[in-house]
């Protein structure tokens, strides 16, 4: 019961630490028959990658992935599909100092709790490396859902009280931020490189959307689609809220104006006059856009001094050294994307056994 | 892939309608040798029973378990423990007129769209009822893990605007909101009798926590212990947003200030000098007490006409009658309650083999 | 991990006792919009009921099967359909006497030995009794599988040294061994009844065909079709050997002799000349008649004097009391096909995601 | 729900196609603190491996596999375990002339119905290659096994007419053939060396024996120990036939001479005088010695002229080249050793879970 898979017809498996030779991920369950690249793949995994802006780490890696198994000719066969990205440029002297330092906000503590041994460079399989495999399935599960016409984007939505006010799809790609709103964007970036500079580490919030997916998408009961949405999303590291539509929002609302009413649209199909549920009734998809958010902590590595224990128990200082982000938000978009692609790629599966 | 089971080493299936023969549960992977009584089942699901005050619908039940296997002498036999609540008082009668109308934020479109078929009859499988069988394999669920000194306690935190102040949890079963402060207590009963006389309801927060949790429980990728919470909380009807600890405050939050610093306690333990993860890092339980929130939307089902459409989209007004609650928030504490045992059992047998 | 559930997509629980309450069995991701009648499970639950004639044994019971939810006016919802066959007629006396001792051949050691507590009423959940469920749903999944043409037929095929000399499907609802071949089903009858009066059991073959398949159902590695068949079978009390078309004679072939020569079929279709395969290759069914054949050994319970120990493992002699078959044969035939028919049903909806 | 993985808290998902990069697996769920080394692992692949002899095929690879993640500092981590060997000498050529024609005997035909593609070269994931996998995760099942006293053990018993008279273990890999009886060894490579004359292959039987295992292992309903072996034993390439202890023996036995009977053993534990039933009762170990046998088909690749289709049906003649063994059965004996020790270590740590 590792709990290093996830899904049930679209199904990931991910390996690997951040120090060993690699990291990767099999996909079981991908339906034979579609086309895709192994460039498809790394154009989403180049989206993840560290280092490519000043907000991001300095730590400067190809991550070029190896496609191992499961498609012949540029297609899909139905068959595992294996990937494999090996680790370069890694620098585990970073960690022998601390190697007995249990990092404040890090999982170093519960993991020795947990196994009793753990490899200590770069946070071993607690490295966001990990993501890696998320993203590399999840490119395939985007491919997937593009042939039912199903698409998702993500973005920074808010750093610290630094929120968009204007959700500009276009912008997204074109700032270090991820940040739909240009003009929120620089001002983003200037407090992140101020909290470089103080040492510290930034707060903020993603927001995901999904479009084109069909209403019934999801099952009733415990696997509602918002319900493993949230999963997929508490999963990667660094998340401590999720919520979907008006979210925490509704603990302040009153049915009369919760309530989405239907109405038939203008091409036939039923839909929602107002989209307050975020997509989802019932834990099955409306056929209205999928809008989720995601709260992410300040990155836990920060280079001023802490307070903290060894393995023993005894009180010692610690600054952690090494490669890391002020903020993880830009690199947190694609994860998240792809967390929610792989949700929807499998329920969009499973739906095919619904009906007779 | 019907979804209607959860937990991996320790698994409930639930299955039942509001206005069939019943609803019910198997609990499968109990350890043998626990005993318990149906009276202690009973005790749970009494507090999740409507009809206890004026803050819940008026549908009047017994809704007395039925223990059909798995024990011997109320001993766990490590077989299947199956349980079955009969529906009585059902009212089809009520739902008859407004089969074929979709009711504003109620999943009826939803399941048509994704089965084609559906028991109308109050909400059929979509009702509430269903968490009857989640109440009862969470009873089962708290006794076992009493027996490792595992407790979680679960409390209205906010309603609407009115927030507790006070965390007094020997106020949460004395009055009607379950909620732990006694004097806002008052506000929110007036607030919900405003409510019901308004033809309207409310949102509002549920606030669970565990205490006694040995750190090392979750799985450190996919199944960390705060992705299985998510998940268990939302697949609750209603809830719209989950965190754990600081949760979305933490998005302006920065490192220096969020992360806690480790000590070592003065029995001789390691834990943290504050608690703003909410006792979960990297996925594993800290051994720090677990704090999670969820929102959970004001009911649907409201007596004051909406419009909508019925199945061909044609639009229609509808009015909501039956028997509802203006508020879900005292019913929702047992079952949040019993989907974080049902989290912790699971992972504290799952914990069984993570060693050698 | 309880292991009380089967299949992946039709997915089924069984639960209950020989001595408790009932015994039951739940079905999730059955396809809504398949009309079934509870008068359709009765049937198949009846040809599995003793008493049917002198062949099984003298307990007396309607074993009247009631559906607890997931049908709506005789069609099923695509949510979890809950059956339950209360126990009747049951006399722990005839179990008292024996409670602590280990009966030879059967379960009673071993569990004790995995669970330390055990109900020891009839055997308990090791009860024969448990096939209920699986009878039971095997009829929904009959009932799915008629709507794509595919049927499952099961008879005796060798009872001792008396094997039918021919295969008159007819003929097997006829006589009570079930017996394809009508004068050896009389010889079948006259060892039965000589076996009664020596205090003793028999072994025997069943065998088990499904037509109808489509080419393509199982997987290719791990879950074949006739791994997933192989499993099912032994699950099945008694059963102690599994083979599927030549089975074990293929020990003794060649591959010139062996291998089954494709050809175009009249009606345009890919088939094979012979099916010494059984219909599967590779794992995946081939198109031709699916043909496995299963061992049962003698019923363990034999009411001559044998020799065991008891809890404490003291020496003591033991005479098994109670109502006992000295063939399962009979019986063991619509559990057979009830399995064949959940492997297939599962495997059936499975394929729906193999291809884009 | 591709069916790639096997085992539900020892979990391995294998990945990989004959000619493609390389095949692999990835174990999950292997307990933290288990020392292991590559080394350990190559071991008992180089069992697997062709080429080793004149009964096995040319093919002359090095199969050396490649650890990518789960132990630091040859301990394991608690985290999945990824290996990879990758191909080499690998002669698609071989495979091209037949890429359109159905093998008789071969998945080729239901490949394609199932997935309407396929890489056809030498098989793709249908080859026996996909074996390499389940032997490096068995290697590190037989070590966790070992830490319990388990040990696992498994020769060839029959080869068509020949069958070992002898099990005298120590002969096992002193003869190409694995058969534990040295004089029947000779018997059975010369009749290898003729069929390889005859462009012909040879059937057989392999047996395994487990050793060590202590009672109560496996679950009592659908997860029977023997079941789960069964399934494991089929779902390996050319395995016709599965029977435990005196498998199809029973049919043709009575209860009075069929059933163990319990003793009191020296050391003062339970006991079966007899082991008729081999190591299983209801699904759960005894305590005795396990053995199962498997019927395995003369391998379908003869270089002798069959008739077969194409793709669309027409008629054509083939001549099946490459490198391809008379027999299976050395090749076969650690792939089902390494079944066996997957679904024992499996039982191991599922036991953890069944009693308070």
């Amino acid at each position: 019961m590792g709990g290093s898979s996830f899904g049930t017809q679209f199904r990931l498996s991910t390996f690997g630490e951040s120090h060993g030779v690699g990291v990767g991920v099999v996909v079981d369950g991908c339906p034979a028959g579609l086309p895709i690249t192994v460039e498809e793949i790394q154009r989403d995994l180049d989206r993840r990658r560290v280092g490519q802006s000043r907000m991001s780490s300095a730590r400067q890696e190809g991550d070029r992935v190896r496609l191992l198994s499961g498609t012949f000719e540029d297609i899909t066969t139905g068959t595992p599909i294996a990937m494999l990205v090996e680790n370069e440029n890694a620098r585990p002297g970073d960690y022998e100092a601390i190697k007995d330092l249990y990092r404040p906000g890090h999982a170093d503590w519960t993991w020795d709790a947990k196994f009793g041994v753990r490899d200590w460079r770069g946070g071993g399989r607690a490295s966001a490396r990990e993501t890696i495999g998320r993203v590399a399935a999840g490119a395939i599960a985007r491919k997937l859902l593009a042939t039912a016409g199903i698409s998702v984007v993500g973005y920074t939505l808010q750093l610290m009280h630094l929120r968009a006010q204007v959700i500009d799809e276009a912008e997204i790609e074109r700032n270090p931020m991820r940040c739909p709103d240009p003009q929120v964007a620089e001002e983003m970036v200037a407090l992140v490189e101020q909290a470089r500079r103080d040492l510290d580490s930034l707060g903020g919030i993603v927001e995901v959307r999904a479009r084109g997916v069909p209403p019934g998408l999801g099952e009733p009961v415990f696997d509602k689609l918002d319900a493993d949405l949230a999963k997929a999303m508490l999963s990667i590291p660094a998340v401590k809220g999720f919520e979907i539509g008006d979210g925490f929002a509704v603990a302040n609302a009153r049915g009369s104006t919760n309530n989405d009413e239907f109405i038939r649209r203008s091409d036939g199909t039923i839909g929602t006059v107002t989209n307050r549920a975020g997509g989802v009734l019932g834990g099955m998809s409306s056929g209205e856009e999928i809008v989720i958010r995601i709260a992410a902590k300040p990155p836990a590595s920060i280079a001023q001094e802490q307070q903290t224990v060894n393995r023993t128990g005894e009180a010692a200082p610690i600054v952690v050294k090494g490669r890391h982000d002020p903020t993880v938000l830009p690199r947190l978009v694609p994860v998240a994307e792809a967390m929610m692609l792989l949700v929807l790629a499998d329920h969009w599966l499973r739906q095919r056994g619904a009906r007779l």
